[in-house]
């Protein structure tokens, strides 16, 4: 798998049945340059999670999954109790690489749960099976992207103007990504969207990762800074937002990357529709209203020195760097997920999302 | 005069009577450096001005009439003719330094209709009457941005939140600022306010500028990315935004560094009266609305590359790089001006404010 591939193809995290390997794009070069990791080592994999080589939730699951099947595949015994042992081992030292990652924790649980539902079966079943899992809980990855990606596309017309802020791109997930997954649909099929990528300061997750995926897959993509959001949209170039989030309230209310809620409500003074691309495992019905979603504060240094050549800022000044902030329900005009797209009231058609899923499943 | 006076009486150029000098902190070493110089030639001068050691508007035009008179001053001769050719041939130098800051041209050509209307009298005579002409100009700066701040200090009360964008500042002016002037004024008299600065990509003058001189100057000030004035604003710390502008149409619409109109789209929302502080030379009643108004653009790399270790974007990707951006009148609680503040309906209104100057001149 060569890099033209990995990009062409949109894929972020894979599984090299040949070499055995996990391979993903490291992340920390970017956007300077495109370095492609075969990794088979579990250190190896531990290092490439801690170090942010791979990064975003989804990607993060499926990397570890594939992991700790290349641990298990390694384990020389015929016996379950040596077998499970070392295994555990493994996923255990692999979900120390994040704590709080939690797609980390719900994949590596999927994986335990293959060796523990089959004691009964030869080690060598049980590796294929790992194998298998795997290899399901990847291209789960995808399927989810691809139907917000299919059902984003119908929001939108080709040749349309479309507005991201951070990364919500295949970067962040197996392929396609979430926000970005209309725009490589689209892509697919000649819609010729003119992207806008916020840089989204201070982390620059836009500028360093979003114009890159992009760009690097044959899209149409400018940059601009995030408080040039309002020129773009009087200019009459943007038809449409789709943004990822961290977390959705019951009632639909959004938490995504800080400076979202603005892009937000710039959109609603100009009438553009403003949409918000959820897996339904990021919908937690449990959080009644943004209001009871916490916002992480990050150091002040983010802000003042990160990336500089030197302080961008008076020494000891006060700084206030929140990482999210909460879009109200009332600046969203639908919430694009797996399962469809909810629309308000969203205290009723989210509800109507999961018993779709549930009757689907 | 040292770095503790210039900083706490809030004054960015002066002349120096006792050493013939102009006197200016060098802002292009600032926020790591404040560095005082004092230019007593002309070359040094001009040099000052070009390399934007001395910037903003208000306060080029002062910087340049203090120079023509410091080089006049120098001039060896009785001779009339001979004096207004060597006084020039100094005016067109500094004249040559930023060839786009009207100011320039402006304080330049006040200085030499002193020399013109004066050709009577003696050449040392005329030497004081530059001098006092450049003190003139310097305290008719100050004048204006003192009553801006007194116009705007009515606006806010002891305690309130304000909120700015970019740097219209002490720095941009020989002292207070325009945005700044009611903060400035308000801390002499104990109003304690609360200051969030917009760091202001891609230039940071917020980060660089505003946050330098309000905290030097002992104002509670916090630095923000530009993206996170919508968490301040639902956060209810902010009670009221001042802003600066680069011009003002007859119908209220006003053109400032970009991102103005994003906080004054957000401040809407969270219903906190936006601010447009103008001196009358920034109001042009001959552009009838901001759309009338020409916006720069500005090179790409001030986004990807600039202030940065690296670029911080995919090499040769497509930047949209606005400098500007029009506010639209209807987001504009008021516009404060040194002969008052005009409200709503502007057209009328900021008329007004004309007939005021005129018949208190």
């Amino acid at each position: 798998m060569d890099k033209e591939k990995l990009i062409t193809e949109y894929d972020t995290v894979a599984l090299d049945d040949e070499n055995n390997a996990l391979v993903i794009i490291d992340q920390t070069k970017l956007p300077g340059k495109t370095e492609i990791l075969k990794l088979t080592d579990i250190k190896d994999i531990w290092d490439a999670i801690y170090l942010l080589k791979v990064r975003g939730a989804p990607a993060i699951g499926v990397a570890a999954a594939i992991g700790v099947y290349l641990a298990a595949e390694k384990i020389d015994t015929s016996n379950y109790d040596n077998f499970y042992k070392q295994f555990s081992e493994a996923k255990s030292y692999l979900a120390s690489s994040r704590p709080t990652a939690v797609n980390l924790f719900w994949a590596l649980d999927r994986m335990d749960k293959v060796v523990k539902g089959n004691k009964d079966k030869s080690i060598s079943e049980i590796k294929q099976l790992l194998h298998d899992e795997a290899v399901a809980i990847r291209e789960e990855d995808i399927w989810v992207c691809k139907q917000i990606g299919e059902f984003g596309l119908t929001l939108v017309k080709p040749g349309d103007g479309i507005l991201t802020h951070c990364n919500a791109g295949q970067l962040a997930t197996v392929k396609y990504g979430t926000a970005t997954a209309p725009m490589y649909l689209g892509h697919e099929r000649g819609y010729n969207f003119k992207i806008f990528a916020d840089e989204t300061r201070p982390l620059l997750q836009g500028a360093r990762l979003t114009a890159y995926e992009l760009s690097e897959s044959g899209l149409d993509v400018t940059l601009i800074c995030d408080n040039m959001s309002a020129t773009v949209m009087k200019n009459g170039w943007v038809n449409a937002i789709f943004v990822g989030c961290d977390r959705v309230a019951a009632n639909g209310d959004a938490a995504n990357k800080i400076g979202t809620s603005v892009v937000a409500t710039v959109a609603k003074r100009y009438n553009i529709p403003f949409y918000v691309c959820a897996p339904t495992s990021t919908i937690d019905m449990n959080t009644k209203t943004g209001a009871d979603i916490k916002i992480e504060e990050r150091p002040a240094e983010e802000v003042t020195e990160m990336w500089y050549k030197e302080p961008m800022a008076p020494k000891g000044v006060k700084v206030f760097n929140p990482a999210f902030d909460v879009t109200d329900n009332d600046l969203i005009s639908g919430i694009v997920t797996e399962y469809g797209i909810a629309t308000p009231p969203y205290a009723e058609t989210l509800k109507e999302i999961f018993e779709k899923k549930k009757n689907q499943r």
